[in-house]
């Protein structure tokens, strides 16, 4: 483990990585500020011909969704730099899982997700649709069907008792049903303060089932698998940067890959320092900026 | 344990308590039929001066409407002797917890629980409330409300995004605030196949909040507390009779109580004779029916 603090460490650390993976609120910005340095950083990268990556844990939006947030911070992207769990879903619905054409999925979630399934021109239903209430005596109406594949859970702020009976009906009924969820943060920060998460409103479904599903989202591995499988990266040359030791240290770690923390968001130096802390990553710095700052 | 199979070990067991409580689905019935002897057996209880106790973890119903529902199998009982996990909530928030009268209940439930509460006297808000959708941008609306003092959580048909929203509020933001659920039951048997239940539909927001509620329900005790504080049972003389040992009978093991496992239910007879079960029951019988013909 490695502070980053003078220009010749951050000039070091910079020529071991071809590829920086970023975690975004508390390592790019905070609330709705960019942090400093940070897009002068990015700019570094860029001018070093490094390959950068946004990776986000947020169901909820498409890239392309997710690149108009950027692009309203000001931060430069393309769709291809983005990597967020909805994205993953589908890429690993279609390329790792191999999903049968004739086969369609369940999904409970939003419309990035949908939007990023059928790019992927994988049979969706479930997502804008379902909306109407259901009661005991109609329950039986929600019956077993072989034509689904996978049920894929996601963030979905229009749940309700009906999408939870039919995802859990669906694997139930059918052991090779595949289960899948985005991600399994339990809170969803907005405004300032923190609602129910993914891995709240999902656990209806896992706690019917006493089963677990495959998760994309930091920190499990499949998105990293991912990515890497997308982009053919060297994981001694790939460095996953983040805020959070249990989610986006955990990650880099879990997939292989070299991690530096900055201290800009959830976690502090001295956890870090702390002998019973198991999750250490490889480098650490302040803040993002001082990569620049450093190296000027 | 002992299993009951003569005249003489049926009336022994008879002689040897005043109060039975009853599991009903397995017990007394088995779907729509009530099951040979059961009616014959209850009038030799009552004949015999024995004080009867239906028990449910089903929160949907008031102890009323319990009531039709045994009505409706031409057994007889009264309101009195029925005791459901929203008639034990309300008692316990009255009565145990003594709840200041200043406060609000938030309930996420259905109408049979809203009933019991109010006949306790209780303030309570949630239920018939909060069912029109929401979205990211009026999340904001949903704050903390110092006014509530205990959110309750039981099935919800009508469960939404809102009231999981609300209810993970009220208990974040306040830690003076209760929280207690009805049952923990993770599926909801119906129309012969099963569906999520109570203790699926309320983890979101034990998740989210990452804590646990009291839960009054079987196997936990409270619901026990309950029935003995009300009726001022001898617990020594009190037999809990169930079809599953880790519903049923863990709840009377947990409650101090002696307890009859039927096997006319989900646990079997192997299941008991195993070695390694943990729980066991001081009586066991082939169904409560013997009770009457063995005892003829």
């Amino acid at each position: 483990m490695q502070k980053i603090t003078t220009a010749e460490e951050a000039n070091n650390f910079l020529n071991t990585f071809d590829t920086f993976l970023f975690d975004c609120d508390g390592v790019l910005w905070e609330g709705n500020r960019v942090l400093d340095g940070v897009r002068e950083t990015l700019s570094l990268l860029r001018q070093q011909g490094k390959r950068i990556l946004f990776v986000t844990n947020n169901s909820t939006k498409s890239r392309s969704m997710y690149l108009k947030k950027l692009q309203s911070m000001n931060i430069d992207a393309t769709v291809d730099e983005i990597f967020g769990s909805a994205y993953a879903t589908a890429y690993y619905v279609k390329n790792i899982l191999n999903f049968p054409s004739d086969k369609r999925v369940y999904a409970f979630g939003d419309k990035g997700l949908k939007e990023e399934l059928e790019a992927e021109n994988i049979n969706v239903c479930g997502i804008g649709e379902d909306t109407e209430p259901i009661d005991f005596d109609t329950l039986d109406t929600i019956k077993p069907d072989y034509s689904i594949g996978a049920v894929i859970l996601g963030f979905d702020i229009q749940l309700n008792y009906r999408k939870y009976a039919k995802a859990f009906t669906y694997v139930h009924s059918n052991p090779d049903c595949k289960l899948i969820a985005t991600n399994e943060d339990s809170t969803y920060p907005i405004h300032g303060t923190v609602y129910p998460g993914t891995g709240a409103i999902i656990s209806p479904v896992l706690t019917a089932l006493g089963r677990r599903p495959i998760v994309m989202g930091k920190p499990e591995k499949p998105m990293i698998d991912c990515i890497v499988d997308k982009y053919h990266l060297d994981k001694n040359r790939t460095c996953m940067v983040g805020d959070r030791l249990n989610t986006d240290i955990l990650f880099g770690i879990n997939g292989g890959l070299k991690t530096l923390l900055v201290l800009t968001g959830i976690s502090k130096e001295q956890e870090i320092m702390d002998q019973e802390q198991p999750i250490k990553p490889d480098y650490y710095a302040n803040a993002l900026g001082d990569l620049y700052f450093l190296s000027q």
